[in-house]
């Protein structure tokens, strides 16, 4: 039986407690929040008991953290682990500043530390399928790549200005794809973006509609449609174009029936929601960390340098919009 | 040269009447129909001449006629074009009186003549496809058939009452499909009717919504949905299923974009029209016919035999209904 | 807290028992099952305690019953039920004896009981959103349904014998979703049916593939296509054909991407299953069951008259395969 | 009756013959080709007279002038038909060098000819009906735009490096399709290219593989993903994004069947061709074009500077390619 502590009582804690909850061979211990009631109420809910620091939650009685907390706060919480000799599985990013992430990537490594960024998506039975195929060969050599990725509910302004936001947040989820799907990494960067929907994102820097396109050594062209507004319900697509032809992924459209009429062909519903979509994950996602944790292998998840290599084009793309140009990731 | 004669200046008689256009090996002669200004108009636009009796059509210029007359007419001029020795290509039925249509085809089989049925939509690339993908053995063992045939357009009482009507003119079609595709023919058949589009149908004893059941020898079983309505366009289909699994045709949807929004996912459009849909079996028909007149050979069109099976299961459809009990075709 | 006590500790057994667990008004008392180690293990994962006998079950701490166990023994505890004073939830038959049947519907009406059966694909999106549409008028008078049911696992020659088969254990669903949903009851009932699949369903008079028709009294017919074998996945569908239009169930294919390549489109997959289809609709269910235990008022689930009017159209259906000729349910 | 002289009797002129011969108030006149024997054979087809000089063409017999010569003539042929005050439409570009084809616009617009270049996807139903449906607001305010066009089959190194190529002869279509449904005229251009299918076309300077993305003065960003191959057919497609939704276009499949297997969902086909797709719009345009020789007012046709504006766009895309920057079209 796995003990994992828990950093972070917010929305995306609590999908990781159910997780554990749920696995046969783990178990909840310590829960700190920096908001005690709300590390509270996941206690009262999925088990564990809470804690009143993150000293505590490092303590003997857990096997591994799960880094659920603030995004601002990931890095700090990560070094300590690293300092304690504790595996964890951090939400991304790992650290704002690269510098300070290089160094926790480095010291994690150098300890031998079985750690885990949780760049889920990977995990999603589409986006492994796309690779797995990609891998095959069955669209052989690869050309282009297009990932689309559109918001069902529209952030505040708190939010994309601490969370890394429409160009961080989301796209380092998707740079890091491209990068795993291709096994290449990007020379360089072009980002447009423009703030169409909340005129409060730009006060704060950031836009709500953007386009990236990156080049791959190979050639490889990879484009990014991200917006945080989609009327019709989380719209997120990928389509791979080799030699041979194009792998794509589809739409999951609930609706309860086709209506066709003398007008046309009606469906009333929405596309699948972001969580309906991605829940699997977060138990693929806890079930190979436990399996690293227990055979003391190295673990199939995206390690903390992938994390930081898709923080890397993520800001170039800032980059490249604040300054007009094109960024090279070149060395 | 293929010289053709035309009977029948209606409209499917200037469908033929534009493949022989078309062709480049064929080319229209005589033109009659009862209604002279007919021929005429027909004449102006595609060529030929207009002659005023069925003897000048069956003249020594015509090499094989096309029987596009009223469906009440056709045993009629078969029969002449037998006695005259010229090879001809009929619509369907060849004569409403099964007894005329088996000496037909028995007298035409003993002249050794070139006859075919115009059982068009055995010619059709989706039809077609799933006969060759059920030879090749795909799906194995064949299990249940089930076909739609829902029209567009409500045609007339008078039409319904003269045509062989929903089970025998719209029905003729999917039952020869039924027997080709299979290879084989029914044991008994079963239909139930309703007359709820149109009250005057049922004055001159016709439904319009019909649902027929087939057994075949082998255990297979063929289902017929029939309806003279579909508010959303010509909607015909067919799926097949076997061992290994079904072959499915899908609709032709004309609509020039989805539209995604709050509500949910809506194409206004219809299904491909009826002509648009089978317009190129006209074409290949006029083909096969004019090689197997060039080289003597035996046609692959449908044979008016063909036809004749498939009238003997209009037929027993409409007892089955009249009688309101299932009809045995063994002998 | 609604305290349920459980009948039969076999596959839908386990599904109720998780819904009760997972529902916030209920809990688990007695489980009986004539295999007590069953019983035992359900009990370990879902809670409850194991009883000895059904009057065990009958006694004072539940609320009321599951019936989750084997066909032929529901009437026996439903009479059971009745007896004690107890409100139910019974998988569906009744009784196979419709005379048996009758007198259970009629006392528990006669003593005021809340029960109901587990017609559950009543509350299914897809079913229930097209009752609404019908409801609403989107498609106008109702002219013909189609009910496509084909099984992705073939089932034993034992379960066909002893559940009611394709015609009786598969069907009722369906004919109760047809006179649900048209609010009409047949006249007559056709069936043609085979034996294709597995032979062994002949010894014990049962058919693997079946096509039934009826007719209700507007004129509107009804076709299912059954079968107990689909390669590809269950395949479930429904269209309803009204003078304005069509509804139409769509499938939902889970398959990682669409593969475009020089031979065509393809998609490595399969169709949902049927406990992924359905799970949803065991919660409804429950959910509705305790609202009509809460309130007192009549439940908004399928009735144990309902259900008993399916299995009538069952037996028709059944009689019509023996004796090759249409039914009347005309009184 | 409207006579057109045609200048150049390759493919595409080919395409305009065909539509001339058959639209009821037009007839083919001069026609003029570099290679005799090709102008021959076109009327030996369509009718008309083979001419041996642009002069001979210009003369007096025809009322209009259609320009489907090579590329690099269409400038000067234009300046004929303005000198001698003949109204044209001429295939795009006017003229590769922007200067020139200023002159041109200016010089026809002086003479108020009627003109008209041949961007013929704009009458396609379905980018027409996305103009349509964004004019009415059914999406509200524009925030991205996604255009897909990859080709079917490769085109020849002497093709792409005379014709503009990728960024030019297919762009051009596309850049201007966005400004048309936008009503908007790009501030900036970024361009990514590859080559990566004939290394041929590196060696004239031009990429087999490209991304383009414009920014709108709005701040609506568009994206175009070019390619020259597409091994399942051509694939072109256009999804618009605004406030409350989404339109997309759909991809034509033509294939007879899906056949479903334990194996998953597959058809057997192709996208539908470039010229199944494209071919009613050569009808809609010669027929708009013959209404406004007819009425003398204003053709609704794209004008020449259309066609110059979208030739801007595809020179700033190629800059930015050689450049490896954004490019700026502000004044």
């Amino acid at each position: 039986m796995v003990i994992f502590a828990l950093i972070g009582a917010g929305s995306v804690g609590r999908v990781h407690a159910a997780s554990v909850a749920g696995h046969p061979k783990a178990q909840l211990g310590p829960v700190f929040d920096i908001q005690p009631h709300k590390a509270a109420a996941l206690v009262g809910q999925f088990g564990g008991h809470v804690v009143s620091s993150l000293d505590d939650a490092l303590g003997d009685d857990a096997h591994a953290l799960i880094i659920a907390s603030s995004t601002a706060s990931h890095g700090q919480v990560a070094q300590a682990c690293v300092a304690a000799g504790k595996p964890f599985l951090c939400e991304k990013p790992l650290a704002f500043d690269v510098t300070t992430a290089l160094k926790i990537v480095e010291a994690a490594e150098a300890a031998g530390l079985t750690t885990a960024m949780a760049l889920n998506r990977r995990l999603d039975y589409q986006y492994a399928g796309i690779k797995a195929a990609v891998d095959r060969g069955e669209i052989g050599r690869l050309e282009s790549m297009l990932f689309t990725s559109r918001s069902a509910g529209l952030p505040t302004v708190e939010f994309v200005s601490t969370s890394g936001g429409l160009l961080g947040e989301k796209g380092s989820h998707f740079y890091d794809l491209a990068c795993w799907i291709s096994g290449e990494y990007p020379l360089e960067v072009h980002a447009m973006g423009s703030t169409l929907i909340n005129p409060g994102f730009a006060v704060v820097g950031e836009v709500d509609t953007a386009m990236i396109t990156l080049r791959m050594p190979s050639g490889l062209l990879c484009q990014f449609d991200f917006s945080w507004r989609a009327a019709y319900g989380h719209d997120e697509r990928l389509e791979v174009h080799g030699a041979l032809g194009m792998l794509r992924t589809e739409q999951d459209i609930v609706a309860p029936y086709t209506h066709f009429s003398d007008v046309g062909f009606a469906r009333e519903g929405r596309l699948a929601g972001w969580f309906d979509r991605f829940a699997p994950t977060y138990e693929i996602e806890l079930d190979l960390l436990i399996q690293a944790l227990e055979t003391g292998e190295p673990t199939q998840l995206p390690t903390l340098a992938d994390c930081l290599a898709a923080q890397r084009i993520a800001d170039a793309a800032r980059q490249s919009i604040v300054e007009g140009r094109r960024i090279s990731l070149e060395a």
